[in-house]
């Protein structure tokens, strides 16, 4: 059985990760493939009772960014584990909406957490299940600001910042994005969402079928 | 103000603990000084929130030992900065019911976490606030479990384990106790609960007070 491939989804809030997830899910299916969608934090029971606990501290609580960089990681460390790790194994392709990298971003804006500290959590927690392809959006805070308002809900802790951090968060995403070509794509979210999903399974399909696989499929 | 001193309390489950503390606090009001008294996993809101989910996960679920470590690093992290270090700063005394080092112990024993990984979160976590004395209660697992079992009380995940797994935890208590000298004291927690107070009250006056300290209180 071949090892599946691992896709992760990365950007600031209202960017389109969900919809293109969706997208890229279904162009997947339609070529044969078995896809197994999840998203951070959370993806388990265990990652879900972190991620509500993260994203909704008790009434006048907050949490400072290494106690979130924490349990993120402890979140993940589940998810790999139970959910990631066994679906790659059984030949699935994982699409994550969220993953790593937006630790690396949203716990170290701002001063966060030190990068040396979140690197050595990152590699303890992924050892060798890293993403085969990241697919970073970016698009201008207000254009995701005005999606996100479009689409209406309740919004968390992070939803809730100012300005000034959505911008810093655009900004440390393009720097993941460029600190790892070989994995990061950094996708203009800007466009239509059917050309954003154009562009994406354009990356999917060069860098991930092997000519073998495209044959045989 | 004088910053004030970190005594931490360690060993397995039934060792006698949270009974030593409280003589110790006795005493040291006793001779002027001010006590705050707290325990880990917990000690604030947040920290109690994460101590929650690792003592008692949802219907069977399991957490890894990685991610128990992650989580009460996590929990640490939040004690340490709203609780400890401002207690400290304000001159008190701080007694805290396990520490790190019941850490460095349950995340590690019987193939949990490796010892490096574990070093580097604490570092990461404690910063600068390291307890200035830790006093390390041993004593037979059959003592322990036997004062427990009078105690009496709801089981969590730990204390539900196998005798070898206690006698882990006992002699990992036992090889950090060893391997920092300077910090650590080991006390023979099989004697009375009076002669236990007794040593330990020994240790903290003479490593902790200075002679200047105790002639003007
Ligand atoms: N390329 C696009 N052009 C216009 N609207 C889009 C585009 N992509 C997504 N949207 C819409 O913008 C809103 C936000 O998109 P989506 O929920 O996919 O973003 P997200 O990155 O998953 O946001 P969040 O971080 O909040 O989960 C949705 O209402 C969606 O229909
Ligand atoms: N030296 C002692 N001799 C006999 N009994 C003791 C002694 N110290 C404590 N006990 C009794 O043993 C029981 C366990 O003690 P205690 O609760 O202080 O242990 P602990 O280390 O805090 O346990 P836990 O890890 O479960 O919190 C209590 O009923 C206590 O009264
Ligand atoms: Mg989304
Ligand atoms: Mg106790």
């Amino acid at each position: 059985m071949n090892r599946g491939r691992f896709i992760t989804l990365e950007g600031g809030e209202g960017t389109g990760k969900s919809t293109l997830l969706e997208a890229l899910r279904e162009r997947l299916q339609m070529v044969g493939r078995t896809v197994m969608v999840t998203r951070e934090p959370g993806g388990t029971e265990l990652a879900e009772t972190i991620r509500n606990l993260v994203l909704h501290p008790p009434e006048g609580q907050v949490w400072s960014s290494m106690a979130e960089a924490l349990l993120m990681n402890a979140a993940r460390t589940d998810h790999l584990e139970k959910k990631i790790r066994p679906a790659l194994a059984a030949g699935s392709w994982v699409l994550c909406d969220r993953f790593a990298d937006s630790t690396r971003v949203y716990q170290s804006v701002q001063n966060g957490v030190g990068v040396e500290v979140l690197k050595m959590l990152e590699s303890s927690v992924l050892g060798e299940t890293r993403p085969d392809l990241t697919l970073v959006l970016d698009a201008p805070v207000e254009k995701a600001a005005l999606r996100r308002a479009e689409r209406g809900g309740h919004a968390d802790t992070f939803e809730l910042r100012d300005k000034a951090f959505h911008e810093d968060v655009r900004q440390a995403f393009i720097d993941v994005a460029r600190s790892e070509p070989e994995r990061c794509v950094l996708l203009d979210a800007s466009r239509e969402a059917d050309e954003v999903a154009q562009n994406a399974w354009h990356e999917v399909e060069s860098r991930l079928f092997e000519l073998r696989q495209s044959l045989s499929s």
